[in-house]
């Protein structure tokens, strides 16, 4: 086996969507854990639309990705050397190692996973990140009941198929909005939302409104930020919660970010808008993540994965997220061999 | 005496600022009340930022005014006829009789108020309307807790000015955002706020985080909208609840409203935005009555009326609200003799 380990760092602070002048391709001598440590062999990268924030400068949830830095990214790999006595060789981890091909970590950060009770990739998918981040935005930030309307934008994405069918499985009406009539499709067919509407659509509206019978949302779950969160923001029930959860249509953006100009339909209906990052929930993540399992083994919970393969194809492969054209939660191998 | 009903009615729905020809000053006979009903005499007359929005069309929480119809406003005035057993000649009430000097009511929305207990305009200022939305907004939306920092603008206004006596006497820091130095001098030496900003200042963001003293915000009391609400979404602490109150800033846009631009500070803080109005709370206004009247008595929250004269007036004193001209709760005293 080779003895480097290629990572991707970042070069510059992008403008806009990232380019490739923003990376910087390296490869270094594999380190060698010192006391203490463990050293996984990446298999998969997760590619999500928070990594872009991280990306920038300035105060946020989290320290920015400085220059020159391996790019941080949820990770599952092998532990193939350990000085830590919580990690044997050949356990299986997921951790945010990053996009590189082996990481080290003191163990504080890795979680055991089981690839045979679910394939290495659900890890960063449906029961990973993104599931945690559906399940306790729906149920703990949107405080969603039993017999209300959900409205999630980016529904066929990692994080808002498993908003809907959670919704499902707790007793309420899921209505979807993705771009394009495939997702569309695959959100009601596949996953059992009672709508989707697609807001590439020239009938957008007259289809949202359909979708919605004449009556209005309890629940915005907003992934996506923009035109379509003032679209939800005028369709609120009274004492609606708008679930601020991403606003990927936002985060590349060059000029100021669109502020919700209906906002004040918060007034109006007494509702309120809340965000959070799924880190806030980190002390029920095992709740999380045994619900989720159980309901995926139960057959009530379906993930889809979309993976590209190569670390080298990391830069256009991120780009992806951006452009709407991955279908299911974004996944990168990273493992060679 | 006259045996004519001076009134103002909507002749035409706004398009920014209020204009003369939006108003028809008329002249009736005052009415006869039927059976059940109450002829009230009005003293005064509150005039409030949400009368701007009952003069648009379209859904609200609140029907909007009808073209032709007496403008709504909140009332204090004497009972000079009576047909209700609930109400006898020479009682004081407060209600919703509109701009006029003679309103009839079937006794409904009337409440019975003592001027030998407070002078009659206290009762569409501290102890009315405004000072119940200070007291919901901050203690119920807001949930103010003691040791907390609450960021309020509009801090000499009729509803900001309780803002932030309420967060001293519940144990708070208070600071005020107002317009012009002899507001925040008020603001801070009469009223005991910690600190007040001039948002007219061109100093106004460095004394904002000089007050702050390089902390974040609890509670940010939103009355005004526009580039404040951004400033302040930019100092949330963790856990921040911002109260919409109104967007006095906005009311009169022929432009698209201003959306908060920094909305995502919500999600970075984990964070809510949640809007009200004091309607919601009408179970509860008795317990805001008597708290606001309690503390009023014992010297611990102050009130300043704007007081005008004249129902000839009105459409000249209403603009006063958006011109930042009054200071203190504005009122038109509506009684002639």
């Amino acid at each position: 086996m080779s003895t480097l380990n290629k990572q991707y760092r970042l070069a510059a602070r992008p403008v806009g969507l990232p380019k490739d002048s923003d990376w910087e391709f390296t490869s270094t001598e594999i380190p060698t854990p010192g006391e203490g440590e463990v050293l996984v062999k990446v298999h998969y990268a997760s590619l999500d639309p928070a990594m872009r924030g991280w990306m920038n400068d300035g105060k946020s949830y989290i320290a920015p990705v400085g220059i020159g830095e391996v790019m941080r990214a949820g990770t599952v790999g092998e532990v193939v050397a350990s000085n830590n006595p919580g990690f044997a060789v050949g356990d299986y981890v997921s951790g945010m190692l990053g996009i590189q091909q082996y990481g080290l970590s003191n163990g504080t950060d890795l979680t055991k996973v089981d690839p045979n009770l679910s394939p290495l990739e659900n890890y960063l998918g449906g029961i990973g990140m993104p599931g945690l981040t559906a399940y306790f935005g729906l149920l703990e930030v949107g405080a969603m009941q039993d017999g209300e309307t959900v409205l999630v934008s980016g529904a066929a994405g990692a994080v808002g198929s498993i908003v809907g069918q959670i919704t499902k499985i707790k007793g309420g009406k899921a209505i979807g909005i993705a771009g394009g009539a495939d997702k569309c499709k695959y959100v009601v067919d596949e996953l059992g939302f009672d709508a989707c509407v697609d807001y590439k659509s020239d009938s957008f509206i007259d289809d949202l409104n359909a979708a919605l019978g004449g009556k209005g949302v309890d629940v915005y779950f907003d992934n996506v930020g923009g035109e379509i969160l003032d679209i939800a923001l005028a369709r609120l029930n009274r004492h609606a919660r708008v679930v601020i959860c991403g606003a990927i249509s936002q985060y590349n953006n060059t000029t100021p970010l669109r502020g919700p100009q209906n906002y004040l339909n918060l007034l109006v209906q007494h509702a309120r808008m809340e965000g959070f990052v799924v880190f806030d929930y980190i002390k029920q993540y095992g709740e999380g993540v045994k619900a989720l399992a159980t309901w995926h083994g139960e057959g009530k919970l379906k993930f889809r994965n979309h993976v590209e393969t190569g670390i080298e194809n990391f830069p256009a492969t991120l780009l992806k997220l951006f452009s709407g054209e991955n279908f299911g939660k974004l996944v990168l191998t990273i493992k060679e061999d």
